[in-house]
């Protein structure tokens, strides 16, 4: 199980390409919610998403036959752009799979950053099994989403946070595949078992959650807009730590992360992608509970197209009346 | 006239609040323009502009008899956003003069900072020749838009450019009163006089732009939707800057200014204000003479409303196509 030791000596690794990202308290957050809120500007790294973090962790360890096959991934959205990031900062080659059809704005932005993107197969399961078959035959890495090597290195936003604002009370953290929430949860207990640690799914997409509240894994139907919550079935690795070290771990609907990526747009001027903004939505349901206290909001990622917030802008009003 | 020397006496008095901003470069822009294409993400700081630079520089200088009467200045953007966020940084009251029926979420953001904002006056002038009989009454400073200190502080900013980029060829910002160009100007020809400096102002509030261009101060009439840029009257100090270092101004159309809010929108996932993205408009129109080039654009704030942005968004369609 990944420790706070991992997390520390990522950091090198991790600080070589960026900066730590900042942590800025907003009155109207605050007042929203009824609390001292702060959001964690995990949207502010290169790529827009704090996967990158443990992208380059991952990288700067490879060995020198896993540098020379390079990387290996399947990946619609964040994950995979972090891992192309990544291997460019090293100079390693990426090749990521996607589904046919997949969304081509994505694509650009993974050829943008110089992966080889393929591909292949109806939907994202047959991509995947596809490309672990090519990187077993070419020798290089398969890289999946719960590394440990990627909570080691996505566990550095925590530590800031920390640092940043020792006196914490809650940090609220989306879950996909649930890396942010591990690494999140091990470094804030390591250092403070009174530090609540809160994930937060989509109910569109409730397999983690589930699966964490029934001590077994389950899977769900995953019809979710926030693509970086979008999962199916539960992680074996990411269920185990998150049922040890997660304080509570809630749902909220699809409309109200939608409401909450408005209210950012409002409060903070910055564009979150659904998971970005389901923090947010777990804040407000959790209004009483974190009454008072010192609640640090997750941003995890900017991602947005511009047509999903035209769409969104276009069906709302005037958003501070709707707060 | 500043120095490179006061900039770098700033620095520490700088980054006691706050981190040096990301430089990334975006693949989609560089296609766009043809040449290699950065953004200097002065719109992740707080309060989302780079003004706070210079707040922060200022008001740790002022003496003690001025900590103790305050600051005063009269502003309904991102300088009284800056200069209430550096006060209370420094524990020193800030009074904010606006004029009758200013913007309530501004009034809303200055005082959620701490300010104390007053209502004077039908238009800015009135409200700012209130309030600097106010401050001159209770012994207290008048901060200008334009203030030598302000200067220094706003040219970290540059240095952190150069820092992270020592092969930039050209550097594009956006112009309001002048600092943030005078402090980029400065910096980037001390350290390396072959970077090219460029300004860019709305074409429709061109004041700056015309006096720089006659040599002599030229008024004009102001109808720029972008706040950041919207300027009547040139300054004397930032104007003698100017005209020694800048190597261009351009003038650009807002209709062109609104493009780029989208652009960078699509391409960086990050909201800009008018001023915000008029370096992109600039870099779109000077695309030739960029050819190849290594381009910084400074996206000074991201002070852009949902509302402003709700109508942006239902005004175009896919704005890729448009791209």
């Amino acid at each position: 199980m990944p420790t706070l030791r991992d997390v520390i000596a990522a950091r090198p690794r991790v600080y070589r390409y960026l900066r730590p990202t900042p942590l800025y308290q907003y009155a109207g957050l605050s007042e929203l919610i009824g609390a001292r809120v702060w959001v964690k500007h995990e949207n502010h790294l290169p790529v827009g998403a704090f996967k990158v973090r443990g992208g380059l962790n991952l990288v700067a360890q490879l060995s020198e036959q896993e540098r020379r096959a390079g990387l290996f991934t399947a990946s619609t959205g964040n994950h995979g752009q972090s891992i192309a990031y990544a291997a460019r900062a090293h100079g390693v080659r990426a090749t990521i799979a996607v589904p046919e059809g997949a969304n081509p704005g994505k694509v650009a932005a993974m050829r943008g950053l110089g992966a080889e993107v393929m591909f292949h197969g109806a939907d994202f399961d047959h991509a995947r099994e596809w490309v672990v078959g090519l990187a077993s035959a070419k020798g290089g890495r398969f890289v999946g989403p719960t590394e440990e090597q990627l909570i080691h290195g996505v566990g550095t936003y925590a530590l800031e946070i920390i640092e940043d604002l020792p006196e914490v009370d809650a940090i609220i953290v989306p879950v996909g595949a649930g890396s942010g929430a591990c690494a999140t949860a091990i470094v804030a207990k390591a250092i403070n078992p009174g530090i609540q640690v809160i994930g937060v799914q989509s109910a569109q997409a409730p397999a983690i959650q589930m699966s964490w509240a029934a001590g077994k894994a389950v899977t769900a139907d995953m019809r979710t807009v926030a693509e970086g919550l979008a999962t199916r079935v539960p992680f074996e690795n990411t269920q185990r730590i998150m049922r040890k070290y997660l304080d509570d771990f809630l749902l909220v609907e699809d409309a109200a992360i939608e409401d909450a990526i408005l209210l950012l747009l409002e409060h903070t001027h910055n564009l979150a992608e659904g998971a970005g903004a389901a923090a947010l939505a777990a804040a407000i349901r959790l209004r009483q509970r974190l009454a008072g206290k010192n609640v640090v909001l997750v941003l995890s990622g900017g991602n947005l197209s511009a047509d999903q917030l035209r769409r969104l802008l276009a069906r709302t009003g005037a958003v501070a009346a709707a707060s």
